[in-house]
């Protein structure tokens, strides 16, 4: 059933680049210089998009897309290291694969070195906190409202597209993939090390805050509201 | 209760297509030339008013409102070949209807054959997607949460607006309906032959992958999240 | 305790004409000159705003906020001819103390004639599908899933601004007291009977629809999805 | 079993406020001089990361987030009065971080003593209704339907901060951080005296609302919809 779950991971990751790809390309094409608009047209098919991956993949894969996700769930033991590696080759591929589907259904180039840089602490610091928020999205959503998962990813994706510098990559698959195109959402393909060291440090520090906030609290007057 | 149902779909399909062609002349009206804007509210719309018709008139008729998901519900032997013709009867009638309300409603001339160009193998490519991964959400979703079906289809047309070169018309008898618009939603006649087999082309895909991706897995651990 | 419902119907009118006035107001002030930007913030501010009313308040006084709407419920029995003029007393009067609110709080003269023509058959024509749509939404969502009547409520209502000619005031107590309004949202006094007509011949559609539509139906088959 | 309740306070303060800055910082950034568009990234994505914080912390803390909520269920018995203060104290100081946070992702300096003017009787009489419409939204959204409460503040606060002058604050610890921004959320410091008493006060205003609105009804059709 393994490969089933490659399928579904391969099938999400791949849909979700080519919508954060497709999107700004689109973005950009309608909105008249203002990236404003693009980029809410943008996080609005985001978080759209993996509101449905979400919830049709989960029952099937648990719907990582997301290699950063899928290093916190082998970490808790959720699944075994040869699946996690498989999780994560499918990711890699599957968002190149992505990317190119956006290019062809724009009729792009298919390969397209990224040229924007994405570069300094601020950026570093900013894919960090994205990723931190994301994991701990998921890891606390995970305890406090299962079924609100694929609700509650979206909306944070919308919210960290604004509110950090980097627009929230926050997924190491997406970021190598991302940096095989110069349209609105590439990567110059010498950021994406520093972008995904980033990516991991915050996962690690959801790990820890998670853990910190997740012990079952014995008050039962917390758990009223 | 053929007939109810047929009503169902009736009022479905032309309140949808009275949205998407209404909401883009009202968004390129206001937006003062910038199609971002335009798309923006025409996307919004339209999610808008899916998730009202799915959820109001799904247990009517099934809420199909498209011929593409009557052709794979039929595959699927959810209903008989008669009572399928009659629903794409229904919908082409009911869509052209919509066309043509909107029309009324902003004070144009009725019938308007379109002049907006979508052509080439992008373009198809573009429909191909958007109808296999429309499918997709549909077939997959039924089976993972099927009280979300309406969620799920808004949540994903929106970004398919965004994400596809072709702004996702997805749907054959929407694709027919909206050759009788020049508004910012038309389409050339000429093209809505290639649309259509792109349309077809992409549901048979998904039937495909939905099988593949299907069968009920045997691996208790899978279900957890 | 018809009091505590009355309060509920006073409350809900006023805070949505304070929404629909005042984020129009907003709207205009910083999109400058695109009224594009404008109503897509007028029509989120007012889909937000009816989520909260009507999930908050519905449990007390129905939420209907609109004469139309009781006017309906009374059709069918489900309040007394005396109730249903005290619920439209409180609405309209709410509706007036709405917009006075929103013009304090943007500083503005409390009472302004409004001078916004709208006006001919295609306004006259969307005010009437506006509101016959918008009883179609309650009264069949009220059989499909009332639990998600809220969410009903409010994506209609977005998409409803953007895909008529009239931006959907479908509601008498809303068009009477947007009359008293200069800005955005407002109406020329003279042009309030024809929208009040259509409101309600929509409304009588909409019984009819939904009569049409709502027997239960006898096929199990059909409550299937 | 209070140092986790106040970790998941400061956590969500601190994400809140990283959140209203960072994504008024980005909106301004893109937006080309269109504050219309920086408003509107910015409340969609306050109101995402509301629905996130308040679903995965709200079992661990209640998810107050601020004084003015802290108060009101203090005043109501659901807390005592030492974890009350040392609630109010997390939330302004996680405030405080989350806008030096912010100002870091940018690359801005750290510290920047407000300079936008919000003043006079308009601004405050904004605000006051701004929060009490807050917590009205929260102590009658308790009792009507607890499970909604993240998504309910989510929309209302991106009402609110189209529908009032102020943009709706509603919040002491964030009007006494946001004074220590100079960017689009910003607030010279010597207007926030002003705006912290019409919160207060619009807060025992929502106290005698719900209180009058509260009381369980005994007429059982009342309850129907």
């Amino acid at each position: 059933m393994l490969l089933r779950r490659l399928a579904a991971e391969f099938l999400g990751t791949g849909v979700l680049l080519a919508t954060v790809v497709g999107s700004g390309i689109m973005g950009v094409a309608l909105s008249g210089g203002n990236d404003g608009i693009a980029l809410l047209a943008n996080a609005g098919a985001t978080a759209g998009i993996l509101y449905v991956l979400i919830t049709v993949l989960g029952p099937i894969s648990g719907a990582h897309f997301n290699p950063a996700v899928t290093i916190a769930l082998r970490w808790r033991g959720e699944l075994r290291t040869a699946e996690a590696i498989a999780y994560m080759l499918a990711q890699v591929i599957a968002a190149i694969g992505g990317v190119l589907l956006a290019h062809a259904m724009f009729d792009q180039p298919l390969l397209q070195p990224g040229t924007h840089a994405r570069t300094g602490a601020a950026q570093r610091l900013s894919e960090g906190v994205a990723t931190a928020g994301l994991l701990l999205t998921i890891l606390l959503g995970l305890r406090a409202r299962p079924a609100a998962i694929p609700a509650l990813v979206a909306s944070y994706i919308f919210a960290a597209y604004w509110f950090t510098a980097s627009t929230a990559f926050a997924n190491p698959a997406v970021t190598v993939a991302r940096a095989l195109t110069q349209t609105f959402a590439g990567i110059r393909p010498d950021d994406v090390p520093g972008f995904v060291m980033a990516q991991l440090l915050g996962t690690a520090v959801a790990l820890v805050v998670a853990s910190v906030l997740g012990e079952r609290t014995i008050d039962p007057g917390e758990a009223s509201s």
